[in-house]
Protein backbone atom coordinates (compact mmCIF):
# COMPACT_ATOMS: atom_id res chain seq x y z
CA UNK A 1 0.00 0.00 0.00
CA UNK A 2 1.45 3.46 -0.88
CA UNK A 3 2.22 5.43 1.79
CA UNK A 4 -1.07 7.94 2.59
CA UNK A 5 -0.46 11.19 1.41
CA UNK A 6 0.01 14.11 4.54
CA UNK A 7 -1.71 16.01 5.94
CA UNK A 8 -0.60 19.56 5.18
CA UNK A 9 -2.44 23.07 5.16
CA UNK A 10 -4.24 22.70 2.02
CA UNK A 11 -5.89 19.38 2.95
CA UNK A 12 -9.78 19.07 2.48
CA UNK A 13 -11.90 17.92 5.56
CA UNK A 14 -14.43 15.68 6.02
CA UNK A 15 -15.50 14.30 9.64
CA UNK A 16 -17.53 11.48 11.06
CA UNK A 17 -19.82 12.65 14.02
CA UNK A 18 -20.92 10.21 16.84
CA UNK A 19 -21.05 9.24 20.40
CA UNK A 20 -19.38 6.98 21.04
CA UNK A 21 -16.61 7.63 18.38
CA UNK A 22 -14.30 4.99 18.90
CA UNK A 23 -16.05 2.08 17.05
CA UNK A 24 -16.63 4.38 13.99
CA UNK A 25 -14.83 2.39 10.47
CA UNK A 26 -15.40 5.62 8.29
CA UNK A 27 -11.70 6.58 8.75
CA UNK A 28 -10.27 4.05 8.12
CA UNK A 29 -12.61 3.30 4.84
CA UNK A 30 -13.02 6.62 3.59
CA UNK A 31 -9.34 7.80 3.94
CA UNK A 32 -7.84 4.50 2.16
CA UNK A 33 -10.29 6.06 -0.63
CA UNK A 34 -8.66 9.30 -0.33
CA UNK A 35 -5.70 7.47 -0.47
CA UNK A 36 -6.24 5.31 -3.54
CA UNK A 37 -7.27 8.66 -5.49
CA UNK A 38 -4.31 10.05 -4.97
CA UNK A 39 -6.66 13.33 -3.33
CA UNK A 40 -5.37 15.91 -0.78
CA UNK A 41 -8.24 14.86 2.08
CA UNK A 42 -8.34 13.33 5.21
CA UNK A 43 -11.57 12.56 7.25
CA UNK A 44 -11.42 12.37 10.82
CA UNK A 45 -13.40 11.59 13.93
CA UNK A 46 -15.24 13.96 15.65
CA UNK A 47 -16.84 12.28 19.35
CA UNK A 48 -19.94 14.93 20.02
CA UNK A 49 -22.60 14.43 22.65
CA UNK A 50 -26.25 14.75 22.13
CA UNK A 51 -26.49 18.01 24.16
CA UNK A 52 -23.49 19.28 22.04
CA UNK A 53 -24.41 18.48 18.69
CA UNK A 54 -26.48 21.63 17.66
CA UNK A 55 -23.11 24.03 18.72
CA UNK A 56 -21.43 21.74 17.17
CA UNK A 57 -22.88 21.65 13.72
CA UNK A 58 -22.79 25.17 13.79
CA UNK A 59 -19.05 25.82 14.80
CA UNK A 60 -18.48 23.26 11.54
CA UNK A 61 -20.40 25.32 9.72
CA UNK A 62 -17.51 27.84 9.83
CA UNK A 63 -15.06 25.37 8.60
CA UNK A 64 -14.18 26.57 5.31
CA UNK A 65 -12.18 23.88 4.50
CA UNK A 66 -14.47 20.85 5.88
CA UNK A 67 -16.85 19.80 2.67
CA UNK A 68 -18.60 17.00 4.48
CA UNK A 69 -20.10 15.31 6.88
CA UNK A 70 -20.99 11.33 8.02
CA UNK A 71 -23.00 11.08 11.07
CA UNK A 72 -23.78 8.28 13.32
CA UNK A 73 -25.92 6.60 16.22
CA UNK A 74 -27.33 8.59 18.22
CA UNK A 75 -27.37 11.76 15.98
CA UNK A 76 -29.52 10.72 12.77
CA UNK A 77 -33.06 11.73 13.85
CA UNK A 78 -31.43 15.08 15.39
CA UNK A 79 -29.18 16.14 12.39
CA UNK A 80 -32.34 15.65 9.99
CA UNK A 81 -33.92 18.61 12.12
CA UNK A 82 -31.02 20.58 12.11
CA UNK A 83 -30.68 20.41 8.26
CA UNK A 84 -31.48 23.41 6.38
CA UNK A 85 -32.65 21.16 3.32
CA UNK A 86 -33.16 17.54 3.47
CA UNK A 87 -33.21 14.85 0.39
CA UNK A 88 -36.85 12.68 -0.34
CA UNK A 89 -35.37 9.91 1.80
CA UNK A 90 -34.83 12.05 4.95
CA UNK A 91 -38.34 14.09 4.63
CA UNK A 92 -39.66 10.02 5.07
CA UNK A 93 -37.89 8.62 7.60
CA UNK A 94 -36.43 12.03 9.94
CA UNK A 95 -32.74 10.35 9.97
CA UNK A 96 -29.63 11.54 7.69
CA UNK A 97 -26.32 10.20 8.04
CA UNK A 98 -24.35 12.68 5.41
CA UNK A 99 -24.66 16.06 5.23
CA UNK A 100 -22.97 18.60 2.97
CA UNK A 101 -23.05 22.38 2.69
CA UNK A 102 -26.28 24.11 1.10
CA UNK A 103 -25.16 27.01 -1.29
CA UNK A 104 -26.73 29.37 0.50
CA UNK A 105 -25.49 28.22 4.17
CA UNK A 106 -26.40 25.73 6.42
CA UNK A 107 -26.07 21.88 5.51
CA UNK A 108 -28.28 19.52 3.29
CA UNK A 109 -29.25 16.35 4.84
CA UNK A 110 -29.05 12.54 2.85
CA UNK A 111 -28.72 9.11 4.22
CA UNK A 112 -26.68 6.30 2.54
CA UNK A 113 -27.73 3.68 5.10
CA UNK A 114 -30.32 2.07 3.71
CA UNK A 115 -29.04 2.12 -0.16
CA UNK A 116 -25.84 0.66 1.68
CA UNK A 117 -27.51 -2.36 3.22
CA UNK A 118 -29.53 -3.44 0.26
CA UNK A 119 -26.36 -2.99 -2.22
CA UNK A 120 -24.68 -4.86 0.75
CA UNK A 121 -26.70 -7.81 1.04
CA UNK A 122 -27.01 -7.85 -2.86
CA UNK A 123 -23.75 -8.12 -3.17
CA UNK A 124 -23.42 -10.82 -0.82
CA UNK A 125 -26.23 -13.05 -2.67
CA UNK A 126 -29.20 -12.18 -0.35
CA UNK A 127 -31.86 -10.78 -2.66
CA UNK A 128 -34.78 -8.92 -0.34
CA UNK A 129 -37.66 -8.55 -3.52
CA UNK A 130 -40.42 -10.97 -2.38
CA UNK A 131 -39.26 -11.54 1.37
CA UNK A 132 -41.03 -11.98 4.77
CA UNK A 133 -38.70 -9.64 6.71
CA UNK A 134 -38.52 -8.55 10.49
CA UNK A 135 -36.65 -5.45 11.26
CA UNK A 136 -35.70 -4.36 14.59
CA UNK A 137 -34.77 -1.32 15.61
CA UNK A 138 -37.30 1.94 14.42
CA UNK A 139 -34.19 4.46 14.91
CA UNK A 140 -32.01 6.28 12.66
CA UNK A 141 -30.69 3.46 10.41
CA UNK A 142 -33.43 1.42 11.16
CA UNK A 143 -35.76 3.81 9.19
CA UNK A 144 -33.97 3.95 6.36
CA UNK A 145 -33.30 0.31 5.87
CA UNK A 146 -36.86 0.48 6.29
CA UNK A 147 -37.86 2.79 3.92
CA UNK A 148 -35.18 1.36 1.52
CA UNK A 149 -36.27 -2.48 2.17
CA UNK A 150 -39.60 -1.84 0.69
CA UNK A 151 -38.40 0.41 -2.38
CA UNK A 152 -36.22 -2.91 -3.12
CA UNK A 153 -39.32 -4.90 -3.04
CA UNK A 154 -39.74 -6.72 0.39
CA UNK A 155 -43.32 -8.90 0.38
CA UNK A 156 -43.95 -7.82 3.87
CA UNK A 157 -42.21 -5.77 6.51
CA UNK A 158 -42.69 -6.09 10.23
CA UNK A 159 -41.41 -3.22 12.68
CA UNK A 160 -40.59 -3.65 16.49
CA UNK A 161 -38.84 -1.25 18.64
CA UNK A 162 -38.33 -1.05 22.16
CA UNK A 163 -40.21 2.20 22.29
CA UNK A 164 -43.45 0.82 20.43
CA UNK A 165 -44.13 4.51 19.48
CA UNK A 166 -41.32 5.00 17.48
CA UNK A 167 -42.50 1.79 15.29
CA UNK A 168 -45.66 3.20 14.94
CA UNK A 169 -44.77 6.74 13.81
CA UNK A 170 -42.25 4.71 11.50
CA UNK A 171 -44.59 2.35 10.19
CA UNK A 172 -47.53 5.22 9.08
CA UNK A 173 -44.93 7.14 7.30
CA UNK A 174 -44.06 4.70 5.08
CA UNK A 175 -47.18 3.22 4.75
CA UNK A 176 -48.24 6.52 3.03
CA UNK A 177 -46.50 5.62 0.10
CA UNK A 178 -46.25 1.91 0.66
CA UNK A 179 -49.93 0.64 1.82
CA UNK A 180 -50.55 -2.97 3.01
CA UNK A 181 -47.04 -3.88 3.22
CA UNK A 182 -45.71 -2.63 7.12
CA UNK A 183 -46.35 -3.86 9.83
CA UNK A 184 -45.75 -3.10 13.67
CA UNK A 185 -45.21 -5.90 16.40
CA UNK A 186 -44.52 -5.38 20.08
CA UNK A 187 -42.39 -8.55 20.14
CA UNK A 188 -40.39 -9.24 16.81
CA UNK A 189 -42.20 -11.49 14.11
CA UNK A 190 -39.96 -14.25 13.53
CA UNK A 191 -41.69 -17.26 13.06
CA UNK A 192 -42.02 -16.51 9.62
CA UNK A 193 -39.53 -14.62 8.52
CA UNK A 194 -37.22 -15.22 5.64
CA UNK A 195 -35.00 -12.31 7.19
CA UNK A 196 -34.36 -10.43 10.29
CA UNK A 197 -32.22 -7.32 10.29
CA UNK A 198 -30.88 -6.00 13.96
CA UNK A 199 -30.61 -2.41 13.29
CA UNK A 200 -30.40 -1.36 16.91
CA UNK A 201 -26.78 -0.57 18.62
CA UNK A 202 -27.09 -4.12 20.82
CA UNK A 203 -24.19 -6.13 20.44
CA UNK A 204 -21.31 -3.14 20.31
CA UNK A 205 -21.47 -3.02 24.05
CA UNK A 206 -19.86 -6.06 25.99
CA UNK A 207 -22.77 -7.66 27.81
CA UNK A 208 -25.25 -6.28 25.94
CA UNK A 209 -28.43 -8.83 25.40
CA UNK A 210 -29.54 -10.21 22.05
CA UNK A 211 -31.49 -7.62 19.62
CA UNK A 212 -34.01 -10.88 19.42
CA UNK A 213 -33.56 -15.04 19.74
CA UNK A 214 -32.52 -16.19 16.76
CA UNK A 215 -33.58 -20.04 17.82
CA UNK A 216 -37.75 -18.36 16.66
CA UNK A 217 -35.89 -18.19 13.48
CA UNK A 218 -37.40 -20.95 10.60
CA UNK A 219 -34.54 -22.89 9.40
CA UNK A 220 -32.97 -21.07 6.32
CA UNK A 221 -33.79 -18.00 7.58
CA UNK A 222 -30.47 -15.16 7.54
CA UNK A 223 -30.00 -12.80 10.12
CA UNK A 224 -27.95 -9.65 9.61
CA UNK A 225 -26.76 -7.14 11.88
CA UNK A 226 -25.83 -3.00 11.50
CA UNK A 227 -23.13 -3.43 14.63
CA UNK A 228 -19.70 -3.52 12.47
CA UNK A 229 -17.48 -3.67 15.79
CA UNK A 230 -17.15 -6.38 16.68
CA UNK A 231 -17.54 -7.61 13.22
CA UNK A 232 -19.02 -11.39 14.45
CA UNK A 233 -21.41 -10.03 17.14
CA UNK A 234 -22.87 -12.51 19.51
CA UNK A 235 -26.47 -12.43 17.43
CA UNK A 236 -24.31 -13.37 14.75
CA UNK A 237 -22.51 -16.11 16.21
CA UNK A 238 -25.75 -17.22 18.13
CA UNK A 239 -27.80 -16.99 14.87
CA UNK A 240 -24.46 -19.14 12.66
CA UNK A 241 -24.67 -21.77 15.32
CA UNK A 242 -27.98 -22.07 15.03
CA UNK A 243 -27.35 -22.99 11.29
CA UNK A 244 -28.71 -19.59 10.41
CA UNK A 245 -26.95 -17.54 7.62
CA UNK A 246 -25.98 -14.24 8.95
CA UNK A 247 -24.52 -10.63 7.00
CA UNK A 248 -22.19 -8.85 9.32
CA UNK A 249 -22.42 -5.36 9.28
CA UNK A 250 -19.47 -3.58 7.78
CA UNK A 251 -21.26 -4.79 4.20
CA UNK A 252 -23.63 -1.67 4.88
CA UNK A 253 -20.78 0.74 4.70
CA UNK A 254 -18.63 -0.57 2.18
CA UNK A 255 -21.36 -0.40 -0.08
CA UNK A 256 -22.54 3.53 0.93
CA UNK A 257 -19.06 4.24 -0.55
CA UNK A 258 -20.38 4.76 -3.98
CA UNK A 259 -23.10 6.95 -2.58
CA UNK A 260 -20.72 9.31 -0.84
CA UNK A 261 -18.72 9.50 -3.76
CA UNK A 262 -21.28 10.81 -5.74
CA UNK A 263 -22.47 13.05 -3.13
CA UNK A 264 -19.33 14.57 -1.76
CA UNK A 265 -17.96 14.38 -5.25
CA UNK A 266 -14.79 12.36 -4.39
CA UNK B 1 10.03 6.76 7.17
CA UNK B 2 7.93 4.21 8.78
CA UNK B 3 4.12 4.74 7.42
CA UNK B 4 1.88 7.17 9.62
CA UNK B 5 -0.63 5.27 11.95
CA UNK B 6 -3.93 5.39 9.91
CA UNK B 7 -6.83 7.89 11.35
CA UNK B 8 -9.45 6.18 12.99
CA UNK B 9 -12.24 6.09 15.67
CA UNK B 10 -9.91 6.58 18.39
CA UNK B 11 -7.57 8.93 16.88
CA UNK B 12 -7.21 11.93 19.15
CA UNK B 13 -7.75 15.42 17.10
CA UNK B 14 -5.45 18.60 17.20
CA UNK B 15 -6.11 21.80 14.72
CA UNK B 16 -4.25 24.86 13.93
CA UNK B 17 -6.58 27.57 13.10
CA UNK B 18 -5.88 30.64 10.51
CA UNK B 19 -7.05 32.45 7.21
CA UNK B 20 -5.70 31.96 4.81
CA UNK B 21 -4.35 28.16 6.08
CA UNK B 22 -3.16 26.66 2.98
CA UNK B 23 0.56 28.05 4.32
CA UNK B 24 0.14 26.62 7.35
CA UNK B 25 3.69 24.42 8.72
CA UNK B 26 2.39 22.87 11.33
CA UNK B 27 0.38 20.08 10.32
CA UNK B 28 3.36 18.35 8.92
CA UNK B 29 5.74 19.53 11.66
CA UNK B 30 3.06 17.79 14.65
CA UNK B 31 2.28 14.90 12.75
CA UNK B 32 5.95 14.52 12.34
CA UNK B 33 6.06 14.15 16.20
CA UNK B 34 2.94 12.03 16.83
CA UNK B 35 4.03 9.37 13.97
CA UNK B 36 7.73 9.44 15.55
CA UNK B 37 6.34 8.67 18.86
CA UNK B 38 3.75 6.70 17.92
CA UNK B 39 1.02 8.36 18.63
CA UNK B 40 -2.89 7.90 18.10
CA UNK B 41 -3.69 11.61 16.81
CA UNK B 42 -3.67 13.81 14.28
CA UNK B 43 -3.27 17.78 13.82
CA UNK B 44 -5.40 18.90 10.74
CA UNK B 45 -5.70 22.12 8.78
CA UNK B 46 -9.26 24.58 9.92
CA UNK B 47 -9.94 27.53 7.77
CA UNK B 48 -11.81 29.85 9.82
CA UNK B 49 -12.93 33.28 8.73
CA UNK B 50 -12.62 36.23 11.57
CA UNK B 51 -16.57 36.55 11.19
CA UNK B 52 -16.72 32.89 12.02
CA UNK B 53 -14.09 32.71 14.37
CA UNK B 54 -16.61 32.45 17.72
CA UNK B 55 -18.90 30.24 16.79
CA UNK B 56 -15.89 27.97 15.46
CA UNK B 57 -14.22 28.18 19.01
CA UNK B 58 -18.04 27.16 20.36
CA UNK B 59 -18.46 24.17 18.24
CA UNK B 60 -14.72 23.12 18.41
CA UNK B 61 -15.34 22.62 22.10
CA UNK B 62 -18.05 20.18 21.81
CA UNK B 63 -15.50 17.69 19.89
CA UNK B 64 -14.55 15.72 23.06
CA UNK B 65 -11.81 14.32 21.03
CA UNK B 66 -10.43 17.52 20.03
CA UNK B 67 -7.57 18.26 23.03
CA UNK B 68 -5.67 21.44 21.63
CA UNK B 69 -5.90 24.73 18.93
CA UNK B 70 -2.46 26.09 17.74
CA UNK B 71 -3.71 29.51 16.30
CA UNK B 72 -2.40 31.49 13.48
CA UNK B 73 -2.68 35.07 11.79
CA UNK B 74 -5.74 36.91 11.74
CA UNK B 75 -6.70 35.17 15.20
CA UNK B 76 -3.93 35.87 17.40
CA UNK B 77 -5.88 38.58 19.35
CA UNK B 78 -9.21 37.51 18.97
CA UNK B 79 -8.96 34.11 20.34
CA UNK B 80 -6.84 35.45 23.59
CA UNK B 81 -10.28 37.64 24.16
CA UNK B 82 -12.80 35.17 23.55
CA UNK B 83 -10.81 32.17 26.02
CA UNK B 84 -11.84 31.44 29.13
CA UNK B 85 -8.59 31.57 30.81
CA UNK B 86 -5.07 33.04 29.65
CA UNK B 87 -1.32 32.55 30.65
CA UNK B 88 1.10 35.54 31.91
CA UNK B 89 2.02 36.27 28.39
CA UNK B 90 -0.79 36.30 26.62
CA UNK B 91 -2.24 38.94 29.79
CA UNK B 92 0.71 41.35 28.52
CA UNK B 93 0.89 40.99 24.88
CA UNK B 94 -3.26 40.40 24.14
CA UNK B 95 -2.18 37.67 21.50
CA UNK B 96 -2.62 33.90 21.89
CA UNK B 97 -1.28 31.08 19.44
CA UNK B 98 -2.77 27.94 21.56
CA UNK B 99 -5.99 26.56 23.34
CA UNK B 100 -6.27 23.96 25.43
CA UNK B 101 -9.61 22.79 27.52
CA UNK B 102 -9.84 24.14 30.99
CA UNK B 103 -10.80 21.53 32.99
CA UNK B 104 -14.65 23.73 34.09
CA UNK B 105 -14.82 24.28 30.54
CA UNK B 106 -13.93 27.27 27.52
CA UNK B 107 -10.40 27.31 26.15
CA UNK B 108 -7.15 28.42 28.28
CA UNK B 109 -4.69 30.60 25.96
CA UNK B 110 -0.92 30.05 26.18
CA UNK B 111 1.49 32.52 23.66
CA UNK B 112 5.02 30.25 22.54
CA UNK B 113 5.28 32.05 19.81
CA UNK B 114 7.94 34.71 21.41
CA UNK B 115 9.49 31.42 23.52
CA UNK B 116 10.29 29.30 20.08
CA UNK B 117 11.35 32.90 17.80
CA UNK B 118 14.22 33.39 20.75
CA UNK B 119 14.73 29.42 21.01
CA UNK B 120 15.55 29.65 17.32
CA UNK B 121 17.40 32.75 17.57
CA UNK B 122 19.99 31.07 19.60
CA UNK B 123 20.10 28.18 18.06
CA UNK B 124 21.08 29.31 14.89
CA UNK B 125 24.06 31.26 17.17
CA UNK B 126 22.27 35.02 17.32
CA UNK B 127 22.22 35.85 21.07
CA UNK B 128 19.47 38.95 21.44
CA UNK B 129 20.94 39.54 25.21
CA UNK B 130 22.70 42.83 24.92
CA UNK B 131 21.10 43.91 21.32
CA UNK B 132 19.42 46.71 19.72
CA UNK B 133 16.16 45.38 17.86
CA UNK B 134 14.09 46.81 15.12
CA UNK B 135 10.70 45.13 15.29
CA UNK B 136 8.17 45.26 12.58
CA UNK B 137 4.80 44.26 13.43
CA UNK B 138 3.18 44.69 16.64
CA UNK B 139 0.38 42.65 15.98
CA UNK B 140 -0.01 38.45 17.06
CA UNK B 141 3.47 37.29 16.73
CA UNK B 142 4.59 40.51 17.07
CA UNK B 143 3.58 41.20 20.30
CA UNK B 144 5.03 38.03 21.52
CA UNK B 145 8.83 38.20 20.24
CA UNK B 146 8.65 41.97 21.80
CA UNK B 147 8.16 40.39 25.24
CA UNK B 148 10.28 37.29 24.75
CA UNK B 149 12.95 39.42 23.31
CA UNK B 150 12.68 41.80 26.52
CA UNK B 151 13.03 38.89 28.83
CA UNK B 152 15.99 37.43 26.84
CA UNK B 153 18.14 40.87 27.74
CA UNK B 154 17.44 42.59 24.47
CA UNK B 155 19.00 46.14 25.63
CA UNK B 156 16.86 48.50 23.32
CA UNK B 157 13.67 47.43 21.55
CA UNK B 158 12.03 49.79 18.96
CA UNK B 159 8.60 48.74 17.59
CA UNK B 160 7.16 50.23 14.43
CA UNK B 161 3.56 49.14 13.19
CA UNK B 162 1.61 50.18 9.83
CA UNK B 163 -0.98 51.12 12.50
CA UNK B 164 1.27 53.64 15.18
CA UNK B 165 -1.17 53.37 17.76
CA UNK B 166 -1.02 49.42 17.91
CA UNK B 167 3.01 49.87 18.36
CA UNK B 168 2.33 52.54 21.23
CA UNK B 169 -0.49 50.42 23.04
CA UNK B 170 2.53 47.00 23.43
CA UNK B 171 5.03 49.36 24.23
CA UNK B 172 3.15 50.85 27.25
CA UNK B 173 2.07 47.57 28.37
CA UNK B 174 5.56 45.88 27.69
CA UNK B 175 6.94 49.17 29.49
CA UNK B 176 5.05 48.55 32.86
CA UNK B 177 7.48 45.45 33.50
CA UNK B 178 10.59 46.63 31.59
CA UNK B 179 11.09 50.67 32.03
CA UNK B 180 13.57 52.25 29.53
CA UNK B 181 13.87 49.83 26.96
CA UNK B 182 10.69 50.22 24.73
CA UNK B 183 10.37 52.65 22.46
CA UNK B 184 8.29 53.36 19.20
CA UNK B 185 8.88 54.63 16.01
CA UNK B 186 6.82 55.64 12.96
CA UNK B 187 9.09 54.31 10.55
CA UNK B 188 11.55 51.56 11.33
CA UNK B 189 14.61 52.45 13.22
CA UNK B 190 17.14 50.40 11.36
CA UNK B 191 20.34 52.76 11.54
CA UNK B 192 22.24 51.29 14.60
CA UNK B 193 19.99 47.86 14.64
CA UNK B 194 22.13 44.92 15.60
CA UNK B 195 18.95 43.11 14.22
CA UNK B 196 15.75 43.89 12.31
CA UNK B 197 12.80 41.20 12.29
CA UNK B 198 9.47 41.04 10.43
CA UNK B 199 6.84 40.35 12.36
CA UNK B 200 3.76 40.81 9.77
CA UNK B 201 3.03 38.80 7.14
CA UNK B 202 4.04 40.92 4.35
CA UNK B 203 6.04 38.07 1.82
CA UNK B 204 3.26 35.52 2.61
CA UNK B 205 1.76 36.86 -1.03
CA UNK B 206 3.67 37.14 -4.31
CA UNK B 207 4.35 41.01 -5.01
CA UNK B 208 4.00 42.24 -1.25
CA UNK B 209 6.60 45.04 -0.69
CA UNK B 210 9.29 44.75 1.65
CA UNK B 211 8.08 45.49 5.10
CA UNK B 212 11.57 47.61 5.62
CA UNK B 213 14.24 48.40 3.89
CA UNK B 214 17.31 46.37 4.54
CA UNK B 215 19.91 48.98 2.85
CA UNK B 216 19.19 50.87 5.89
CA UNK B 217 20.98 48.60 7.86
CA UNK B 218 24.34 48.78 9.37
CA UNK B 219 26.95 46.12 7.88
CA UNK B 220 26.65 42.75 9.84
CA UNK B 221 23.14 43.52 10.74
CA UNK B 222 20.55 40.27 11.19
CA UNK B 223 17.28 40.15 9.34
CA UNK B 224 14.91 37.85 10.75
CA UNK B 225 12.23 37.10 9.11
CA UNK B 226 8.42 35.41 11.29
CA UNK B 227 7.12 34.28 7.39
CA UNK B 228 7.66 30.78 6.90
CA UNK B 229 6.13 30.37 3.24
CA UNK B 230 8.34 31.07 1.29
CA UNK B 231 11.33 29.86 3.65
CA UNK B 232 13.54 32.57 1.30
CA UNK B 233 11.27 35.53 1.88
CA UNK B 234 11.84 38.66 -0.72
CA UNK B 235 13.07 40.73 2.28
CA UNK B 236 15.90 38.16 3.26
CA UNK B 237 16.81 37.50 -0.50
CA UNK B 238 17.14 41.35 -0.32
CA UNK B 239 19.07 41.16 2.99
CA UNK B 240 21.14 38.42 1.97
CA UNK B 241 22.52 40.15 -1.17
CA UNK B 242 23.41 43.26 1.38
CA UNK B 243 25.36 40.87 2.74
CA UNK B 244 23.47 41.12 5.98
CA UNK B 245 22.94 37.60 7.60
CA UNK B 246 19.36 36.03 7.85
CA UNK B 247 17.08 34.02 9.89
CA UNK B 248 14.60 31.95 8.29
CA UNK B 249 10.52 31.77 9.47
CA UNK B 250 10.38 28.10 10.08
CA UNK B 251 13.20 28.27 13.05
CA UNK B 252 10.39 30.34 15.46
CA UNK B 253 7.67 27.37 15.02
CA UNK B 254 10.36 24.34 14.85
CA UNK B 255 11.35 25.70 18.00
CA UNK B 256 8.06 25.84 19.46
CA UNK B 257 7.74 22.06 19.19
CA UNK B 258 9.06 21.65 22.52
CA UNK B 259 6.62 24.09 24.46
CA UNK B 260 3.67 22.34 22.67
CA UNK B 261 4.73 19.18 24.08
CA UNK B 262 5.04 20.16 27.46
CA UNK B 263 1.56 22.32 27.36
CA UNK B 264 -0.35 19.49 25.65
CA UNK B 265 1.15 16.84 27.06
CA UNK B 266 2.47 15.14 23.88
Amino acid sequence: MPEPPPISGTTRLYAVLGDPIAQVQAPTLVNELFQAAGRDAALVPMHVTPEGLAEALAGLARLANLDGLLVTVPHKAAVARLASAVSPTVAITGTANALRRQPGGGWYAANFDGDGFIRGLRAQGHEPAGRTIALIGAGGAGSAIAAALLDAGADRLTLTDTNPARARDLASRLADSRPGRVHTTVTPALADADVAVNATPLGMAPGDPLPFAPHELPPGALVADIVMHPADTPLLRAAAALGHRVHQGHHMLRHQLDAYRDFFGW
